[in-house]
């Protein structure tokens, strides 16, 4: 393509030669003469000077010598390019010989139903979704169109996905949530879990992520929420709309997370916890009360940053703390003393 | 089912109208006229006003307008129910003609061999037992009756699994500990694990779980142990019977649990840990000494619920005792001036 | 074999009886009469004198009365003797009849094939090489000689894997990084992630482990290290030849760790971090800056060991900090006064 039919693709303005030849897009350490980059912020103004691209989305014109593209979101004119030279891979249509499917599915237009995939009875499943090899869909699930399930994905019964949903090689959505009663002996008895799991559009769900069917009702996982690996949500959770969840975080039961959260990695959230809209937590944070307002919280137990700013430097210098103390005991004892 | 004969299925005390058709069991949020419910505490009689359900188990009468079951235990008596009303549905016997199954292979009656499990050589499996599409179950394996394998299960070589036992989707039973010796250039060389994992009967193990086979010897889950979903068991450990752990807890290797033991989400323990009967550790957990006695622990490094009330106080309230301190240094230099 | 046959297969020197029969290796606590052990150090010796162990390799000759073998790395003596007693059982060579083959799939001599396994187009794979049931090899994959992929592993598209490599059951490598940026509307727009994961020879890595695909370029696993179960590690890290990972830690995106690090469990790195050579992470810790020097480090925010055998004990002792501040403030205020 050339640099002038990128601009006009993406809604841009080219600064440089529009007839610039560029056949991909890449980040700043890994373009070449024929890549496209972007660079969002001025920090990294220094690593595009070292970068071998041959042409940059920017925010407003910068002093370079590539070539530019002016974007008023260059990250998003970037990704909307890199997706255009790169589109997703799509394993051709059809039904693999060895697929077990289950009585009264239906399959949608363009379906692809890979080896050693199984169906359960009375799945629908949308125009143009893929099943990987290996994917289990379990008895009377909804699955969208134009949705992936990477291999050896997992669906329990009842279960009910979107469209444009990615789900990644071996993701577990439905599972018995863990729920037990105590008999007179204190052997744990099992509380069948009679709810299901529903993900909306455009939910993305990472590697061996794990997503626990309700109790009674549904775990809902909202429009264009994202899920990295690992992570584990459990029953009657409901992860609010663009919301953002890192790897390894774990959620217990009954949550409420709101709209545009960022979950940063490992946290854990207490069950029955509800998390106001626009919230973002820090990597290994412990949530053990509500936060209903929106901001940045960390630690654990969670606190706000601008008190946890003030705490942290005073936590790690405790040892002086502690030395200052006892040399002013020591002042104590001879003033006493005197 | 009438209310007087779900009060004597359970061996309860109907205080109402004895003749209420009442057709399923549910929470107190999602139960319908035709359901019965349960409260254990009083902080639940809110909720059961608000509840649209028709019945309710409960310990001793109450004020209330709904139809009571008097009943001692009303959240076993509510699982009783629940569990009567939603039978875990079995998938019919019979083996999928995908299946493949090593030499000398024993299945018990009315076993569920599903499409594209793999069964290794002399491995023996026990009445009723179901294992869904995609399971792998290693050579020499021994698996009970009435025993469950959700979806992609993998058991390694020589696992022994009882009867009655959950395993679900993805989790692996038996992969090697980890374990390695290193050589004069400080590479790691694997030291073979020739040891087993070995699971009781009623034990409930959830999705993407992993339980390594023990060095020499046995890692073993005893009787009605229920582990959660990305929980890591490591080689040769113990978990005493009826214990629980929760979610992404991982326990290092040779360790001890005892019984009745509660471990919440995301606790670490390292190895070679003895943990005694009755202990419960709360969320986020990092134990690194034996703990011998009963009783709740918490934090990392877990400390005693009684120490751990009197340390978070006075952990959070940090940067007011430096602020404190500081001020008192002034008054001092005040005194030592004058 | 005979006592001496085992000394002259690992170079070591025997005292005692040379003739000794010994059918295989195990753990102090595991051994019988004809089981050769192993002591590194004098803590063991109490341990050894209760052992059912016949013969024992150690370091140099201790008072005991069972036979040993001196040898100056009695661990490694030991695997080696444990290894030769116990080799990899391998399941024979051949394409089970169910296997998926993609056009073009390259493999070399004697590899096993098993059950439901599928391999896409242009993949080659070494000889001897092992794919256990149920594994999913994406296109245009490479996959080396003598390696081993347990059940249900999965290799996305393009994944390059070396040499005596084992991928235990479920790990998934390559599936997409978590990168997004936001649209106008606060949408998360996915970038696709076009680089791709190299594993170098004789890695291990563990059950349900997740290694992301880089978003450009590669993830890099360099040769010998060693990872456990339900690790997590992000798109463009590099982990340095020799390293070890130990279970649920997770590696935040473009992660250099260095040679010879040790990462023990549920640790946290952030994104962009750089790990130097021979840096030991202590288990749960939290790393937020580079740590460019060796030495062991734990907690979270991590520090040097010498610091927190500081920080700790005063940690732990704030609360009488806090009483011997709030005494302090009474002798002030009574001095005050006077």
């Amino acid at each position: 393509m050339k640099l002038n039919e990128i601009a006009d693709l993406v809604g841009g303005a080219v600064d440089g030669d529009e007839g610039l030849e560029i056949s991909g897009a890449s980040g700043l350490e890994f373009a070449g003469s024929t890549d496209i980059t972007f660079v969002s912020e001025p920090k990294f103004f220094p690593g595009l000077a070292k970068s071998g691209a041959g042409a940059v989305f920017v925010k407003e014109k910068i002093d370079s010598d590539k070539a530019q593209i002016i974007h008023p979101n260059p990250g998003l004119a970037f990704a909307t390019i890199l997706n255009h030279f790169n589109p997703t891979e799509k394993p051709s249509a059809g039904v693999h010989p060895s697929a077990a499917l289950g009585n009264n599915v239906s399959l949608g237009a363009d379906v692809t139903v890979s080896a050693h995939v199984s169906v359960g009875r009375d799945t629908v499943i949308g125009d143009r979704t893929v099943l990987f090899p290996g994917v289990v869909v379990g008895d009377r699930c909804q699955i969208g169109s134009d949705t992936t399930l990477y291999p050896n994905t997992v669906l329990y019964k009842d279960t009910v996905i979107g469209n444009h949903v990615i789900l990644h090689a071996g993701s577990v959505i439905g599972s018995d949530g863990f729920s037990y009663t105590q008999d007179d002996k204190g052997q744990h008895v099992k509380l069948q879990q009679i709810g299901k799991v529903v993900i909306e559009d455009h939910v993305e769900i990472g590697a061996n992520t794990c997503i626990d069917r309700a109790a009674f009702g549904e775990t809902i996982i909202k429009e264009g929420v994202k899920i990295d690996n690992l992570v584990q949500i459990a029953h009657n959770c409901e992860i609010g709309k663009h919301s953002v969840i890192v790897s390894q975080t774990g959620i217990a039961g009954s949550c409420r997370i709101g709209k545009h959260v960022v979950i940063a990695g490992q946290t854990g959230i207490a069950d029955h916890i509800n998390i106001g809209d626009e919230v973002t937590l820090m990597a290994q944070s412990g949530v053990f009360r509500d936060i209903p307002e929106s901001g940045t919280y960390g630690w654990a137990p969670a606190m706000k940053l601008i008190d946890l700013m003030r705490f942290m430097p005073n936590l790690l210098r405790l040892p002086q703390l502690a030395t200052q103390v006892k040399e002013m005991e020591r002042r104590l004892d001879k003033i006493d003393k005197s």
